[in-house]
C-alpha cells in the first residue's frame, strides 16, 4: 500500500494555484522546473490572469481541473490559504503544499490563521505540507514542487539518486544541496518542512525510512515537535541500515534564541538531543560542508569499516597531520604488526615510516608492484578496519589501477584523498572508493561515519524505540506519590535496587537517640520535610555525631535553625543515618526533557563538575552497560579507576545502581518532574555504593 | 642593501645542474616552469647528456657557465651534492638549492652526508637551501626553482602577489598553494625549507618580514630549530603589521612521532608553541583549507575590525547557525542597541529578527533602499566591529551595489558569504569585501583573524622579542645555587616579591619547639632535605600541630619515617611553618622548553586540574596583566571570582606574585631546569597570597 505521504512526495498529477509565467516568481518557478526536467505527470497551472504559461494551458480556477489529482501547490497569500484548501478538498485533491509565510512564525494574527488551517486539515483529512516552506523535489521522478533556484544553478544530476535531504529550513536545504551536488552526490528527495502545521519532520523521516529510493538521509533540525515519534522514525532508519546524518542548530544561547524566533516548538535541551542522536546511531554533524561530505561517504556504507585506520601517505607531513586529525576526532591509528611493517619496509626506503602512518615517500611512482602488495596487506590485516590513502594529483592517478583491484578483491573501506587534480577520481568512485579533496574535511566526515559503522551491528536504539508503549502503560499506576519526602524517595529507589544506607525516621528527641543507638555511632541527622528543599542552608543537617549527647543537642539545634529559616515548615520528623564511609561521589539525576521525555544525567559530585561541564546524558531507559559507557565518558572517570594510585572503585556496583535508578524512574512515569541521587557514594571495589541523599520532585501538571 | 637570502629567493640568473628535457622529472620541471612563465634572467641548464633542453643550450659542466650567477639548483643525488657545491662555489655561484633526499632524515649514513655538507657551507659562506626540499617560487619575478607540478595545474595568477607561503614540508606547500589559488589568493613567495641544514624557517621568516612584496605570511611548522630566532622574526612580522598565519603539526603523540621520524629537531611542547603563537599574535590554524581562507581574509587587513560581529542573513536558520559558530569560536554577537533595532525594523517584517542575528527575510529582494540604510547603520554603530552578510547567489548579486557603496564610505570590515553562485563576487572583492563560500569555514577563518585584529595594536610580542639579550646577560650571575633546598628556594622567591609564610629552620627537637612557640600555634613541620623530593609520601610532613608536645612528637615521627623511606638522606633540618589560613590553591611552575626556553604554567591545585588539563601557559617573562589573562583563561577561574557565593579571592595579589615569580625565574637563567610553587594559596580579597611549598631543580647540564 502506498504511504500516506505519497501524494505529497511522489504525486502523479499537480496543480499550481497562483501560477505565473515568470520563472523567477514562486508561482512560476515550479512550473519552469517541472517542464524543464521532464515531469511525466499532468501539470495544471491555475490563474485567471493567464491563458497559458510555459506552454501549458492555464485554468482559471481549481474547480476546472479535469481529474482528481494528487497534489495542489498553493503559491498564494496566507490569508487565502484555508479557503483554497477547502476548494481543493471539494475538488477531490488529496494533498497540498503551502508556500506562504505569515502563519505561526508571525505573531498572534499569523498563529490564528494557522489554527484555522490546522482545524480544517484535521477535519478534512487532507495531507498539507508547510506553511512557510519552500516545497519539495523528487529527483528520480522529476517532481519539482519547490521554488528553489538551486535546481537551475547546481550541477545537473544524471544518475539515480539514493540520498534524501530533509530539513526544517528551506534555505539550509538549498545550501546543502548545492554543496553536495558540487561533490557529485546524487539525490532522491529534497524536503523542507516549514512550520510543520500538519506534517512534521518525523513523519517525513518515517516515509524516508521505508522509501526504496532512499539509502541515506541527511537532515537539519531546529526543534522537533515530538521526540518519541522521532525516536521511532530514526530507529526505523537504523533498522533499515540507512545512515541518518543530522545537524541540530542552537548550540549557543544566542543560536537558540534565533531559532526560537522563527519556530514555535518547545525547546529541548541541546545535550539531550546529542544523547538521543548517539543512542539512535544518528551521525551528528555541525556544518553544511561536513553534511555534504558525509552524504558522499555514506553512499559507500556497504564497505566494511570501523574506527581503526591505517594512513598511507606520499608525504610524511600529511601522514602526521592525518594522524593528528584522526586521533583528535576519536579514531584509532594503531601501530601495525611487525610482520606487516616488514612487508611494507620491503618497498619503502629507510626514511619512510612504516608503523602507521605509513609514509610511502615518492616510492610509489617508481614501483607500482609494491603499491599492490602494500594495499593488499593493509586490506587483509586484522589490525585495522579502514584505509586512508593520501596521494595528490598524478600520484593518485598512478595508484588508481592498484586501488581499483584491491577494492574489487576486498570489502574493506578505502578512502582516497586528493588535494591535487587527479584525472581518475570517477574511476575510483565507480569502483567503491570515495575520493575526498580536503584533508580536514576528510577526517571530519569520516570519523562520525566510522563510529556509525561500529554501532550499526549492536542496535542500541531498540530499547528506546520500545519505550513509548512501556511508558504509557505505567503512567497511571505510579507506585509512589511524587510529593513524597526524602525518606520515602529513598525507600522507593532502594526497593528498585539502589543501595541506600541504614537509616530510620524518628519523631522525637528520644526516638532520635534510640535510633542512633540502634544504628551505631557515628550518625548523621537530617530534618525530614518537603518544605525544606535546601536542608544544609537551613541548618537542617548535622554530620558525624558520636554519642547520645551530641545527637540530643543536634536534634534541638536543627529544629531551632529550620524554624528560623523556614518558619511554617511542616516537619515529618528527623532522619537518622549511619555515617557512611567515604568514597568517590556521583550525582545521578533524571529530568523530563520537553522533547524527548525522561533523560538521565550522570556526573561527579562537587563544584568542579559544573565548571568543567563534565557530565554524561542519555535518554531513559538504560541498562548497566550504558551506565558504564556514561561513566567512561566522564573526564573524571580515572578517579574511579585508580588514577595516581588511588584505590579502584566499585564501578560494577555503580552501574547496577544507575540501571536500577533507570527502572525506578521509568516506572514513576510522567508524574515525576525530577528524580535525583546526590551523592551516590562509590566505595572501593567489592564494597558497593550507597545513596546518601535523594529527591523526587512532582510534575507541576 | 640586499638581504642575504636574495640570491636564493630572487636570483638574477640560475643554473640547473642535472638538467633534463622531461618536464615531469626534477631536472626538467624547473626549466619548464621558468621558460613557461617567462623568467627574465639567464637560465643555464647543465648536463653533459644534452645539447639543448626546452630550447636552451645545455652546458656540459658548471665550470662552463659564462658569468658569476646567483643560484645553482642541484637536481642530483645526495652522494654528489657536496662536491658539486664546492665546484659551484669555485665558479663564483653564491647560492644553491639542494633537492636530494637521503640526508639527516635517512639514518646515520645520511646524517654523515649532511654533516659534511654543513661543514663545507660553514667554511665557504655559501647560501644553501635544503637538502630534501622541493624548491621555491617567486611568482612576482617569475622565478620557479621548484619541482612542483601544482604550478601547472593550479589556476594561473595574473595579478601581483602579496601573500607568501613558508612551510617545512614541500607537499604541504603545494597542497595549500593549490587550495588558495582556487580561492584566487595571489602569491608572492612559495618557500619550503626541507632539512634546514643551513637556512632555517626563521631565517626565511625574517626575510619575508622585510620583503616589500609580502603583506601576509602563511606557514606550516613541524619543529623549529631555534625558538628565540623565531620569536624575533615573528615579532618583526607583527611590527610590520603583516599577519602571520601558522599551522603547527604534532597535536597528538602519534602525530609527533610521525613528525619526528622525518625531522631531526628537538621536540618542543605543543602547548608552549601555542602559548608562543598567542603572545606573538601569530594566527594559529589547524587545517589547509582554513589556512587558505585566512590568507584570503588577511588581504583585507586594512579594514577596521574586532571581535563583536553583526550577522545579517536572508535566512533565519543560517543566521542562527552563524551565531552558534561565531560564539563557539570566541566571537561576540552582541544584541544591537534599541535605536538601531528600530531602524532595521522599519524594513523587516514582524517575523524577521532584528536584535542580532538580523534576519532580513526575503525582504531585501523587494526593497533595495532599505538594504543601503541597514548596511550604513551597521557600518557606523559603535556596538559592533565587523559585519557578516549571508545571501546566496542572486540575492547577493542584488545587494552588491549597496555593499560596494557602504564599503567605499566606511572602513568597517564586511564579509560576504555566498553558498550559491553569485555572479558579482569579483566586484565585491575588488571593492574591499571578501567573499567566502562556506559557512563553517567563514567563521573558522574569520574568528582567529578578528582576534589578530584586536591584538595588533597592543603589541604583546615586544617583551618577548627583547628577552634574548636580557637573558644572556644574567645567565652567568645566577644569584642562588640551583641545588638549593626548599627553604632557600622560598627565600629566593620571597626576596623577589612572592609572599611566603612565616617559617624557620630548626636543627633539633628543642630548636623546633622553640621555633613553633615563636611563630605561634598551630604549625606545620616539614623535613628539609634535597634528597627527599616526595616529602609527603616519605612521611616528612605533619600539619596542624597545636602545642609543644605535638611538635616534639611529630619531630621524632618525621625523622623516623624519612629514615625508613630514604635511608641515607642528608637532612638539612626541620622546617617550621605557621599553619596558613585556607584559600584557593594554585600551582605556578616554570620549565625550560627545548625550543622556546623559559615558560610558565599556571593552574588550580589538586588532582582534577590534571584530569581536565585546565592550565594556562606563557613564555616568560610576563607581567601582572598577562598573569591575569592566564588566570582568566582557566575554566576554574570562577572559583577565584565568587562562584556560587564563594568569597572573592585576592586575584590582584596572585597576579603580582606570578609576575614576581617571572622575574625571579628570568634572573635564575638556564641554570634552573624547573621552578615551582605548589600551592600558592589565594586568600580572600585584600588578604593576599602565600606560597606554602616551592622548589628549584637544577639543570642537569
Amino acid at each position: 500500500m502506498a504511504h500516506r505521504l505519497e501524494p505529497l512526495l511522489n504525486p502523479r498529477s499537480i496543480a499550481i494555484i497562483g501560477a505565473s509565467d515568470n520563472p523567477d516568481r514562486i508561482g512560476g518557478m515550479p512550473i519552469d522546473l517541472l517542464t524543464r526536467f521532464g515531469y511525466a505527470g499532468n501539470i495544471y497551472p491555475v490563474n485567471p490572469k493567464y491563458d497559458a504559461v510555459f506552454g501549458l494551458p492555464c485554468l482559471s480556477c481549481i474547480e476546472d481541473v479535469p481529474e482528481n489529482i494528487d497534489l495542489a501547490v498553493l503559491a498564494i497569500g496566507a490569508a487565502d490559504v484555508t479557503a483554497m484548501l477547502a476548494r481543493c478538498h471539494a475538488r477531490g485533491i488529496r494533498a497540498a503544499i503551502v508556500y506562504a509565510a505569515g502563519f505561526a512564525e508571525a505573531g498572534e494574527a499569523g498563529a490564528a490563521l494557522q489554527a484555522t488551517m490546522e482545524a480544517f486539515v484535521h477535519e478534512s483529512g487532507m495531507m498539507v505540507a508547510g506553511p512557510n516552506c519552500m516545497g519539495f523535489a523528487n529527483l528520480n521522478s522529476h517532481v519539482y514542487t519547490a521554488f528553489a533556484s538551486v535546481f537551475r544553478t547546481a550541477p545537473a544530476q544524471n544518475e539515480r539518486g539514493r540520498v534524501s535531504l530533509l530539513t526544517q529550513s528551506g534555505n539550509v536545504c538549498a545550501a546543502v544541496f548545492a554543496i553536495a551536488r558540487e561533490l557529485g552526490v546524487p539525490f532522491s528527495h529534497f524536503i523542507n518542512t516549514g512550520n510543520e502545521a500538519c506534517v512534521d519532520f518525523s513523519a517525513y523521516l518515517e516515509y524516508l525510512a521505508q522509501d526504496k529510493d532512499t539509502e541515506v538521509v541527511v537532515g537539519y533540525i531546529e526543534e522537533l515537535r515530538n521526540g518519541q515519534r522521532f525516536i521511532e522514525a530514526a530507529s526505523a532508519c537504523a533498522e533499515a541500515d540507512k545512515p541518518l546524518i543530522l545537524y541540530k542548530a542552537g548550540e549557543t544561547d544566542k543560536g537558540r534564541e534565533a531559532v526560537r524566533s522563527h519556530t514555535s516548538a518547545l525547546a529541548g535541551d541541546q545535550e539531550i538531543y546529542r544523547a538521543a542522536f548517539a543512542q539512535l546511531n544518528v551521525i551528528e554533524c555541525q556544518d553544511f560542508a561536513q553534511m555534504a561530505q558525509m552524504a558522499e561517504l555514506a553512499r559507500y556504507r556497504d564497505r566494511a569499516a570501523g574506527r581503526r585506520v591505517a594512513i598511507v601517505s606520499i608525504s610524511g607531513a600529511v601522514g602526521a597531520i592525518l594522524a593528528d586529525k584522526c586521533i583528535g576526532n576519536g579514531l584509532h591509528v594503531p601501530t601495525l604488526p611487525q610482520a606487516l611493517q616488514d612487508t611494507l619496509r620491503a618497498g619503502i626506503p629507510d626514511y619512510g615510516m612504516v608503523s602507521n602512518p605509513v609514509d610511502v615517500t615518492g616510492n610509489v611512482v617508481n614501483d607500482p608492484g609494491f603499491v599492490r602488495a602494500a594495499l593488499t596487506a593493509l586490506a587483509t590485516t586484522d589490525a585495522i578496519d579502514a584505509i586512508i590513502v593520501y596521494a595528490p594529483g598524478y600520484l593518485l592517478d598512478r595508484m588508481t589501477d592498484d586501488l581499483v583491484v584491491t577494492a574489487a578483491e576486498h570489502r574493506r573501506l578505502i578512502v582516497a584523498v586528493d588535494t591535487g587534480r587527479a584525472r581518475r577520481r570517477d574511476d575510483l568512485r565507480k569502483h567503491g572508493i570515495p575520493v575526498m579533496t580536503d584533508i580536514g574535511m576528510t577526517v571530519a566526515a569520516l570519523a562520525p561515519f566510522l563510529r556509525w559503522h561500529e554501532r550499526r551491528a549492536c542496535k542500541p536504539w531498540r530499547a528506546l524505540a520500545a519505550r513509548g508503549n512501556a511508558k504509557a502503560g505505567k503512567a497511571e499506576t505510579a507506585p509512589i506519590s511524587p510529593t513524597c519526602n526524602e525518606y520515602e524517595a529513598r525507600q522507593y529507589l532502594s526497593a528498585h535496587g539502589v543501595p541506600g544506607v541504614a537509616e530510620r525516621v524518628a519523631r522525637s528527641a528520644d526516638e532520635t537517640v534510640a535510633a542512633a543507638g540502634a544504628l551505631g555511632y557515628p550518625v548523621v541527622l537530617k530534618v525530614l520535610s518537603a518544605d525544606v528543599p535546601h536542608k544544609t542552608e537551613a541548618g537542617g543537617v548535622r554530620l558525624n555525631l558520636k554519642n547520645a549527647d551530641a545527637v540530643r543537642d543536634a536534634y534541638a539545634t536543627i529544629l531551632a535553625s529550620v524554624d528560623r529559616h523556614v518558619p511554617h515548615a511542616r516537619i515529618d520528623g528527623m532522619l537518622v543515618q549511619a555515617m557512611a564511609a567515604g568514597g568517590v561521589e556521583l550525582i545521578v539525576g533524571a529530568t523530563r526533557d520537553p522533547v524527548f521525555g525522561p533523560a538521565l544525567t550522570v556526573g561527579l559530585g562537587g563544584v568542579l563538575t559544573e565548571l568543567y561541564r563534565d557530565v554524561s546524558h542519555r535518554l531513559l531507559p538504560i541498562n548497566a552497560d550504558t551506565a558504564r559507557e556514561m561513566l567512561r565518558e566522564l573526564k573524571a572517570f580515572p578517579l574511579l579507576d585508580g588514577f595516581r594510585n588511588a584505590p579502584l572503585r566499585d564501578v560494577d556496583a555503580a552501574c547496577d545502581a544507575i540501571a536500577a535508578f533507570s527502572r525506578a524512574v521509568m516506572e514513576l512515569g510522567p508524574a515525576a518532574a525530577e528524580v535525583e541521587i546526590n551523592p551516590l557514594v562509590v566505595r572501593e571495589r567489592g564494597q558497593g555504593v550507597a545513596m546518601l541523599d535523594s529527591l523526587i520532585v512532582a510534575n507541576a501538571v
